[in-house]
């Protein structure tokens, strides 16, 4: 039953939802429809303009991060796929106050390139621009290919660097301290469904049902593995410990930690899990400085979710703590 | 697949959960694990204060909205169980400044009995104590039993009483305040599955893969009727017509309008029916003049959705408005 999905047309999915989230918070965003991008409703002050954006199927993920304190611009493709080189350049452009621009992209082969070919066509302009790419999940690490995956640590990314560029810090700062928060990032991820596109015939996966997909991304791909479904508290070791040791995280450390549902994971599961999380993360004297529970990077239906550990300072849990507006992140 | 639960046991779900929610916002929240409620972590002004509460399974209602502009103090009980009137009756004592207490229930043969002797107790004890009932559920008007049942309008009975105690009202302001929220507000849900409990054997109910279950309240249980699955359009419209009639809403109308996530349904599809909802208000005439789209009160892991119109003027949207922060409402 899970798989019938609430939409109008298959094709129009990513549209559709765009246009509702433009419809419930038209005070703090804007959709430019003929170019293909989201901006704030109103300019804000002059600073670095943060533009991130990617493939649809992740909402809240970039548009809801559209705000003061946040990203100045969102690009949205179509589900699952980057958005053109010619829409992010059209919202980099329009983004730039004349202090110049940042680029947040996760790391997918799409958005890097036509990132940066934006990024170029940018430059020719004679914005200043500057790219800080995310590559926080450690399923893809050592794998073959163009490295770790760009998963929920986004968030943490653009919640810090868009704060920065609040408080008057230039493109080479705000780079500078994004490549610091990514350096100290990872993530994991488990399902317990795969998920549906829009119109597709099934989950992109099949489970059996003591089984957990381990190490999947936020596009219904295969995990790295399968392990048996058990008690809250044994997924969420399974997620943490790997993350904390490539984080070389101990006694006396900080983190900001996120619990992000993949989508159709209920709120109490969420909560259950960051209670282990946090319980875990105690018993090894790591302080959770910070936290996130909610639906914040997904992947259309697929119920699960995953760990994000971030490192934290002084500096990063100032600017975290800066006010932030915008439809999925307010404080 | 999906009837799986990320818990840890059965048993203790809703206590994992609310220690999560806890964890996860020390600055907000506080629990008081021997009496058995939820207090803001500071105890902020002196004025009315608000206490609500109910069974678990709907997180992040009522811990969720505990915190300054909203609640004083949630009292939660197991799942789908009320908690007890010694429970409640400790948290009016805990929450009460001496300026009185307002308890805001919603409308459940349990709920409305451990609150009613809740309340006589804390009348005995010296406590002004006024109570607003919540029941705003149109699927279940005019059947035989307790009368409508409450669901998602409290959000909203929470938020604009609250800011109306932090500007000072008194609690029988409050309570007047709030039994006009409610009576301005109605509610209706469809389910695209039922819900299983922790430990249960399976989902409330089964649906075939052209059914949807409509007017189902946020137990599991069943609806008032099925209808055939359809594209969002058709659902949203088919709950909203008997709401919009039932407050006989029309051009020049305000309305303050929720879609809330049952539980399992994703963003895009919340943000696809509230699009939906917003075009079919609009093209009545009736303006949207404030929206909330997530899941607020839910029904464990239901995939569904409800839509709540709540009657608004200049007064409760400037309440609306005021500050709030809480778990699971900040602006």
């Amino acid at each position: 039953m899970a798989e019938r999905q609430l939409l109008d047309a298959p094709g129009s999915v990513a549209d559709d939802a765009l246009d509702g989230l433009c419809l419930a918070h038209p005070d703090l965003i804007r959709r430019d429809r003929e170019h293909g991008y989201v901006v704030r409703a109103e300019p804000g002050p002059v600073k670095v303009a943060l533009v991130s954006g990617g493939g649809s199927g992740h909402e809240p993920l970039h548009a809801g991060f559209v705000g003061r304190g946040m990203l100045d611009a969102a690009v949205p493709g179509a589900v699952f796929a980057s958005p053109t080189a010619v829409q992010i350049e059209a919202a980099t452009a329009a983004a730039d106050r004349g202090r110049g621009v940042v680029h947040i992209v996760k790391n997918y082969t799409g958005d890097v390139l036509n990132f940066s070919i934006a990024g170029e066509l940018a430059g020719e302009a004679g914005i200043t621009l500057e790219t800080v790419l995310v590559d926080d999940d450690l399923a893809t690490d050592g794998l073959p290919g163009p490295g770790r995956r760009g998963t929920a640590a986004v968030v943490a990314v653009e919640k810090i660097c868009g704060a920065a560029a609040e408080r008057g810090a230039s493109p080479a700062e705000v780079a500078a301290l994004g490549r610091r928060v990514v350096a100290g990032a990872r993530s994991m991820a488990l399902a317990l469904t795969g998920c549906t596109r829009p119109g597709g015939s099934g989950p992109s996966f099949e489970l059996g049902p003591d089984e957990v997909e381990f190490g999947v991304g936020i596009h219904g791909e295969r995990g790295i593995g399968r392990r048996p479904f058990g008690p809250a508290a044994e997924l969420v070791e399974a997620l943490t410990v790997p993350v904390v040791q490539a984080l070389e995280l101990g006694r006396g450390d900080r983190v900001i930690a996120i619990v992000n549902g993949l989508g159709a994971t209920p709120p109490p599961q969420l909560l259950v899990a960051y209670r282990n999380l946090a319980g875990l993360l105690t018993g090894r004297g790591v302080t959770v400085a910070r936290s996130l529970v909610g639906p914040y990077v997904t992947a259309l239906d697929m119920a699960g979710f995953s760990v994000t550990l971030v490192r934290a300072d002084d500096e990063t849990l100032s600017l975290w703590d800066a006010p932030v507006r915008t439809p999925a992140l307010t404080w």
